[in-house]
């Protein structure tokens, strides 16, 4: 029988920090890394070549080496795994990870444990749409509304939505599928940047990049705020003068706030006529959330580090946000990011998906595809996240054309890296850390005509 | 000048799941572990002994691995401190972890970082209070109130309570802390066991542990529930024959159940007159934590996996619990511990610390004391969880009378085990782990004769 054979991890960091990329309230000099891991198999594709699955835990540097080794302590439930096994049940593969009754106190179903988690989950389902020849958001949305409520764990849930309750959304959204399908796959999806918006960068360059933004075609542009209030204040003049009163403007302040703080900070912002705020506090704090939401009229928003679908559950029941963020490498990957995602469409929240990062546009674009095709319905009222650095050391980078994202054609979930990439920025040995002066943050040439990226180009009408 | 010159960890680990010992609805096989720690210094106590500091962070088996690692994680943030700077600021060294901009994306402030954090925020609080030749509770019940404020990490509470506020419930608590102090060296502080109801036992060892315990002085027992609601009726009512109608039961779900499965149960068990129900639900979710507790007539609690002080704010607010657990080696330390107890004070709940584990009980009595002293001001409408397994591993354990904790008068914090314990059970090397049949869980004497031991035996009036 067909097993998996292996589960290879490496601690993957880019020193993104020399350059102030990804610069926030909160993250003054992040230097993104994953916690990258590979599922080998005694497989091969219908090319020859051996068929492995690719996951990752993205941080933000140190500590990227606990994370690595918490995707590590997850190889014995893995290895050896009969293929046809985990990819016929991947939700019985999930529970597995989340269920480890030891592992389960070092969460529960929350950090550094469930990241890792939710690594080796994302890389079983990119192995198993590898092995089924279709790219991560069509192997979803080609799922029976039976499979997609079979993979959710549904433990906590019952109070909000019961698999019952999903099967009917899921057997109502099965209607139109194929002409959302057809509709996605020639007009993409929308995407916002947050490219101009890092707190390092001077009012001139915001200014020219918010311009840029505008001609690239996006329409949802997105500021860190939360340092200072008289900067942020500036800042947003500077945006909206340079954007014009169409394009929307968001803001994203990384937990920086209390309640207090928040509401009256929001109060002197939110005349620039705000898309939503991101993350104004702790983003466990539900019943703060709901307290500034009540006392602002800037829609409220956070997701991109709620840890599991509990606390999702609870920021929806609560009424605390107008809209979410879901992330790919946070929770328990893919399958609890489905009961996200069906919670949302149960409480009819719109969800703008987190990106950025190492490989965290690349993964989440699929997710947000399969809402779209099999569970929402919807895409025009929400965007994906896009930052425009480090694609190229992915094998099937994004490809994000008129401020949209083009559907992926290449088969699995987007994180597999070059190894040249894994290779040298491999922390602390690779040479991306040797290098005496900053190094490139690109090394990859930037289009480079790799079997996946060529067949993405060829098959999106 | 005096410094920490090393952070040496140690992943130790106890087969405790050959016995059955601290079985429950969801974690039937634990290995009780400890991600231990010691910070070393250059200087010496007045005997002429090496000045340390100890600490754990506390797992159950599986894991051990990763919790350690992220002990490991935070040795720069601590080698080559001035003993000086640290031991006089201690909330500025709590919050040079928690604010460490690239470790949070791990968390922030859960799982396996936050309890890393914890365990070394702890062992400097042990060295501190060794410095100062006194057990921790007496270390912080001798604090001003303007030096516990100082303490607190007050990010996400300002909703809730003020440092203003609780300064002046801290002036309000120094008066009588004199007598309070007093009071307890003579009396010790109230102790509730757990020891006689785990699932893993059957009806008549649970009998006759119950019996025992209440011949030993408990007024409360803890039995664990949740596995099966027909075997929970026999035994609570095994429970109730063997006790008598004036000792107290609770029971702790351990997580088991979603709100409609945890009201339909409690309805059932409810006339057994029990003090409270434990964990029914997520400990992330506090919404269903209110639902629960609306709908029944059992107090409702959880704590010892509550991530950290914004939970806790949000459970106290939204009127979810009865009482609350807090755990030493969960949250972020003795810190954010002083902030839970203050936010306890505030909404008048009563706190029942959560023990048994590796080292739980040694530590966890030192907040109560503290809270006892100098914060709440009350004790006998509370009591400290104790479980009567592994205690011999540590130079200063718990000592437990008459149903009472004993006020240790040993300097530090108690989480220091003997070289010997660290050593045999050093995963997966040890000793413990090499033998080809069970070994005994304590392989030191019961009753060693130890400098610590005889130190406590000594000086308890």
């Amino acid at each position: 029988m067909p097993t998996i054979t292996a589960l290879e991890t490496r601690d993957v960091r880019f020193p993104t920090s020399r350059f102030l990329d990804g610069s926030d309230a909160m993250n003054p000099d992040p230097d993104y890394s994953a916690a990258y891991l590979v599922l080998h198999t005694d497989e091969r594709t219908p090319d020859g070549e051996p068929l492995a699955g690719y996951g990752l835990a993205f941080t933000i540097g140190r500590g990227n080496d606990v994370q690595t080794v918490a995707v590590a302590a997850l190889a014995h439930h893995v290895v050896g795994l009969d293929l046809d096994d985990v990819c016929g049940d991947l939700g019985t593969f999930a529970r597995r990870l989340t269920d480890d009754s030891q592992l389960r106190w070092l969460g529960p179903e929350k950090g550094v444990m469930h990241m890792a988690i939710g690594a080796v989950v994302n890389a079983a389902w990119d192995l198993a749409s590898r092995r089924a020849g279709k790219p991560l958001w069509r192997f979803l949305a080609d799922l029976s509304p039976a499979e997609i409520v079979a993979c959710v764990d549904w433990r906590y849930l019952s109070d909000a939505l019961t698999a019952e309750e999903a099967l009917a959304m899921l057997e109502d959204a099965a209607v139109g599928r194929e002409a959302r399908r057809a509709h996605l796959e020639q007009h993409g999806y929308p995407a916002y940047t947050t490219s101009p918006g890092w707190l390092g960068y001077s009012d001139d360059k915001l200014a020219t990049l918010c311009r840029e933004a505008v001609a690239d075609g996006y329409r949802i542009i997105k500021l860190k705020v939360g340092a200072s209030l008289e900067d942020d204040v500036r800042r947003l003049g500077v945006a909206r003068s340079a954007v014009g009163p169409d394009v929307r403007l968001a803001i994203d302040a990384n937990q920086r706030w209390d309640v207090a703080e928040a509401v009256g900070w929001l109060s002197e912002l939110e005349r620039f006529d705000l898309a939503w705020i991101e993350e104004p506090t702790s983003p466990d704090d539900i019943l703060a959330h709901a307290a500034i939401r009540a006392a602002v009229t800037v829609p409220v928003s956070t997701g991109e580090h709620t840890q599991n679908r509990t606390m999702f559950k609870q920021l929806m029941q609560a009424r605390a946000v107008d809209l979410i963020q879901i992330d790919a490498a946070r929770v328990g990957g893919v399958n609890e990011n489905l009961a996200v995602l069906l919670l949302a469409r149960k409480f009819s929240i719109p969800v703008f998906p987190h990106a950025g990062g190492v490989g965290l546009c690349e993964m989440v674009q699929h997710l947000a595809m399969a809402d779209f095709v099999a569970i929402s319905g919807s895409m025009e009222d929400r965007a994906i996240e896009y930052v425009d650095h480090l694609h190229d050391h992915f094998v099937d980078p994004v490809r994000v054309e008129g401020g949209r994202y083009r559907a992926p054609v290449a088969p699995g979930m987007g994180a597999r890296m070059w190894q040249r990439s894994v290779d040298d920025h491999a922390f602390p040995d690779g040479p991306a850390w040797q290098a005496p002066a900053p190094v490139p943050a690109m090394p990859v040439p930037a289009r480079v005509p790799a079997e996946g990226h060529a067949l993405a180009e060829g098959a999106v009408v």
